[in-house]
């Protein structure tokens, strides 16, 4: 008894921190953390609660009515400001002269290298603390248990609430896929159909050169002795199946249809021999079948790998040349943790050079948008950055004081996801505020995390990242669960992924985190390798559609469950301001039953309170905790 | 050991009778047995195997190009026939005076009354038997260890045939919703689109009369304080919920929209003051969606209740008028079996009237086309009947040779799912055997069974039922489960249907039935109460690939499984010869790989061989226990 009370002391006093640690590096890169959490920390150390303290992330709002997304007209003056790299974060100087004494421009101050670090080993610490984990795994028995309470007593009375709802419904209230590859944005039968088409119209166009030969679609296809008539989506071959479960690397071969890389250059390519045409195209047919279902917006990630600094120029030059701009899609850019092939290939001389590929083109654009009107004008339409490969791949190394910095990372070793998650966040960090201070549009930190590997990825992300993707292993780490309840993190789940790569969908924990009252949402991944759903002329897009359904049926929810999933994933994210208010209410920026306008979202009142007051009780509980011995 | 054996021969000699039981009511009633099967059993008597011998049922072909689906030219000519009923069977004469002496006519006989209970009696023994228990049981087992086995011998080899195989693939292979209510064949978002237009374009129509006053659908809406512009699918409220679950009388009010009867009536009913005008339109809205999306059937249900002789002419009468045909849909007649109810309300003076309402108008038809051309049209495009209710409700009655006639069952008590489904039977063998020799086409008999209650419900089937719905409950009897598979009995499942009613999801037998070798499909049930994906103006209704999305997800189904049961679902249902032959190849009709065209059904040939030598394993291992002991 004793023991457990000088534990509740300790428990309290170690998430109280972690929290404030949180918040701390949320507001330096512009990233969200919940207004009650930050109250009550207010509360506890005795200090008055600033709303204006918290901040928000900037994000480009939908063009109006005649009004062009790729207009250059407006975009800001250049100024003569230099960006430059050191210890592999790239700082903004008035000029060349101050950049050489490093005196970077005050008001845009960086991440502590050695704080962060002190701060990681404290929440490393923490996780492993007995008391601490017991404590945490007690409070979230007790959510579960008091969510069933709720739903035994009020679930037909949150039903009433929504029958008399008029004109919302599930079907018609606001849904964001949050988390989809635009090279698997398409689903199988459509990329099929896709193909065939491009057969029939272009057989004899020329879609490759190799070593100075020009090859057409049909000298193409013939060497790869195959004839697109005959393709079924067996033959295609690019869903996952039982074959790819705990295969990461099967997964990742599914990109190649029928197996052929060079099919995957032609389709799903924004490089090659047309321009990414093919894949351009692609993609604007499923946002058109987006914009028809009207009520569907997808976030699809494309790729920036770092190997030389103008994969920039050439990814926004095809965004701006075909025109992929769609009100329904909201652009985030995915960079693959793969630094150790691009240095065993020579491609990069160290882990800093590929850090400067990634994001010396940004601070260059948002300098001067004029000398780099198409990257500045794509950078308007993205929101957001993830970090993507095989979390089970260990990589040896380990995130300390004493890690070499990137400049002097020349091994060919992989990095830790650590030290990946902290450069990318410090980067963006530093971007955000340049753009902030120029009136732009700033970028989430919304890593893949917690899909496998460590659970340490998880408390990275829990220092670094506005939200994440999967976040499977939280199960295996209650006091990070817990603090992922805490700070509301928003979560983008995929259980028909998971199915197919690491946990079977009836073991899926979507349930068990959104009855806790952790911030899920549902998200199809990549619909070409898990979606069964078709696509043709005139038939709907349904990949986000199944996904809710089959949770829907599988874990029996609610239709108040299926649309306060569908609020989370509207609130997790990048769509701008004017359009969450247009989609959530008004006052959606607000916490609790205020926040929520029923005839928006169809989620209960009573629903939204039970979350409010549990999320208090929780927080309320810290403060009285540490008073405790 | 020596106990087993003689256990084995025991088992042997049961399973080999309870199977000549099967073959003969199927013969009789002109449905279907195996030819494998028979083979086996001729073989065991040491009489030769005649193929001639096996019966199939007659299924009206599609009409041909040109052709009217309504035309009454060509029915064939009337004739003076008789037909009578006697202790609840419809036989025919020639005339009266044969009648009157109960002389029908010859090669027309029906099942006889105590041999049925007789080898009724006998089966329940068997099924209860100890050795047969366990022989059946162990018999079970290792089909499923001998289909996991093959699996992982052979899954890739499966799917590189499938890989090969041009043209076709899950998606373009042809697929029947093999159990399908007509009233809740569209889904919750089709009805209520379909409301909200009706009111749009006809408020001010009459749609109802109250005791001699008109009212209009504006008053009809007014009185149920509710304005169709508000509606949604919560407030519609026809979806299964969490509440339904155990309780199959909540899911029967869900028939009724809003809580509200009168809307049930007005949309969903063939007889009402509009003459079931819209519901007319809603399935043909379903027809055509299902002729869009080509390679999906369905077998909707309608109901005869047995209340009056003229349903009949209603039913057939609302078919013609609004002409509702398509040649996506197969029609079938579900009786409900609740005598119970209408004889406490004084509609029938005993059993035996009830059964001649719903039979006696068939004969009439059959043997005076031209006397009845709209019933006799109608009844062309009918290819079988259900039994339908909640099976949970049990029945004190026991069906024995001392059970009274149905002539004599005049109480108000229910009488036993096995007496309804034997006089059922045996009025369905009248019907078959006066058609066949009319040149007409004959009617299947597809019970809902096996969805709860007592496992006799399957015995029942087992010896009259061409086909069934549901089966869950073979899980709990070894015996019938193995005699199911032995005479290849087709079961149409429907898990999603099942996770809402009476078994959770991810414990649904579908795929153990599967693997063992039982003869599944996949249907809806009930789309309106149970799935989620959207049909509206240009996009596809989804219903059935949900159902098989769903399986294929939490079951991890191989494609070549999936293809197996499309294949399966073709072969259950009433589609004629001619669109089976188109469907799955010139040879259907034989057994074993050469009855497979892998081009049309995109099942393995592996496979195919696999089920067939598994079957003659099965059927050789009883030949041979006959000979022990």
């Amino acid at each position: 008894q004793q023991k457990s009370l000088g534990g509740r002391g300790l428990s309290c006093k170690g998430v109280y921190r972690a929290l404030t640690i949180r918040e701390k590096y949320m507001r330096l890169a512009y990233q969200r953390f919940p207004l009650t959490t930050s109250q009550y920390l207010r509360d506890i150390e005795g200090e008055p609660f600033k709303p204006e303290h918290s901040v928000q992330p900037v994000f480009t709002s939908p063009p109006k009515e005649g009004e062009d997304p790729f207009n250059t007209k407006f975009l800001p003056e250049n100024l003569s400001w230099v960006a430059r790299m050191k210890d592999g974060v790239i700082y903004v100087y008035k000029d060349a002269a101050e950049a050489d004494q490093h005196k970077p421009i005050e008001n845009m101050p960086g991440p502590h290298y050695e704080t962060f670090i002190d701060d990681m080993n404290f929440l490393i610490a923490l996780i492993a603390q007995g008391p601490t984990k017991t404590y945490s795994h007690r409070r979230l028995k007790f959510l579960m248990s008091k969510f069933n309470v709720h739903e035994m007593l009020n679930e037909m009375e949150e039903m009433k609430e929504l029958k008399l709802n008029p004109h919302r419904d599930f079907y018609n209230c606001r849904k964001v896929d949050t988390h989809i590859h635009a090279a698997a944005c398409m689903n199988q039968k459509h990329l099929l159909r896709f193909i065939k088409k491009s057969y029939r119209v272009d057989a004899d166009r020329v879609v490759q050169n190799i070593k100075g030969k020009d090859v057409t679609m049909k000298e193409l296809f013939a060497n790869l002795n195959l004839h697109p008539y005959d393709l079924t989506v067996d033959s295609l071959d690019v869903h996952a199946g039982r074959q790819t479960f705990q295969r990461f690397d099967k997964f990742n071969a599914k990109y190649n249809p029928v197996g052929a890389s060079e099919l995957r250059d032609l389709y799903m390519k924004t490089e090659n021999h047309i321009d990414g045409e093919y894949f351009a195209r692609i993609i604007k047919e499923v946002a058109s079948d987006l914009e028809d279902a009207r009520y569907q917006y997808a976030e699809p990630r494309l790729s920036i790998y770092g190997c030389n600094p103008n994969e920039w120029t050439k990814l926004s030059g095809w965004f701006n040349k075909h025109r992929v701009f769609s009100p329904q899609l909201k652009w985030m850019i995915q960079v693959p943790r793969i630094y150790d092939i691009f240095r065993g290939r020579n491609f990069v001389p160290h882990f800093g050079k590929m850090l400067e590929n990634i994001f010396m083109p940004i601070f260059q654009a948002t300098i001067e948008p004029h000398a780099n009107p198409e990257l500045s004008i794509f950078l308007k339409h993205v929101t957001g950055f993830d970090s993507v490969d095989d979390e089970s791949k260990h990589s040896g190394h380990m995130f300390c004081t004493k890690s070499p910095k990137p400049e002097e990372w020349d091994i060919v070793k992989n990095p830790s996801y650590s030290y990946y998650i902290y450069y990318m966040y410090a980067n963006i960090t530093m971007i955000n505020q340049l753009r902030k201070a120029r009136g732009m549009n700033t970028f989430q930190f919304r890593p893949h995390c917690g899909e496998a590997g460590a659970v340490t990825h998880l408390l990275a992300s829990f220092m670094t990242a506005d939200n994440i993707s999967h976040g499977l292993n939280l199960k295996k780490s209650p006091v990070l669960q817990y603090l992922y309840f805490l700070a509301q993190i928003p979560i983008a789940m995929s259980p028909l992924s998971n199915n197919s790569l690491f946990l079977e969908y009836a073991k899926n924990p979507v349930l068990e985190f959104l009855k806790k009252g952790l911030i899920v949402s549902l998200s199809t991944d990549d619909p070409m390798q898990f979606h069964y759903t078709k696509v043709r002329p005139n038939w709907v897009p349904e990949p986000l559609m199944e996904e809710y359904a089959i949770a829907a049926q599988v874990f029996k929810l609610s239709t108040c469950d299926m649309c306060e999933i569908s609020r989370n994933s509207v609130l997790q994210s990048g769509l701008s301001n004017e359009e969450k208010t247009h989609f959530l209410g008004a006052d959606y920026l607000k916490e609790g039953p205020e926040g929520n306008d029923i005839r928006k979202t169809n989620v209960a009142q009573i629903r939204m309170a039970y979350r409010y007051e549990t999320l208090c009780y929780e927080l309320n509980l810290i403060k009285e905790g540490l008073k405790t011995d």
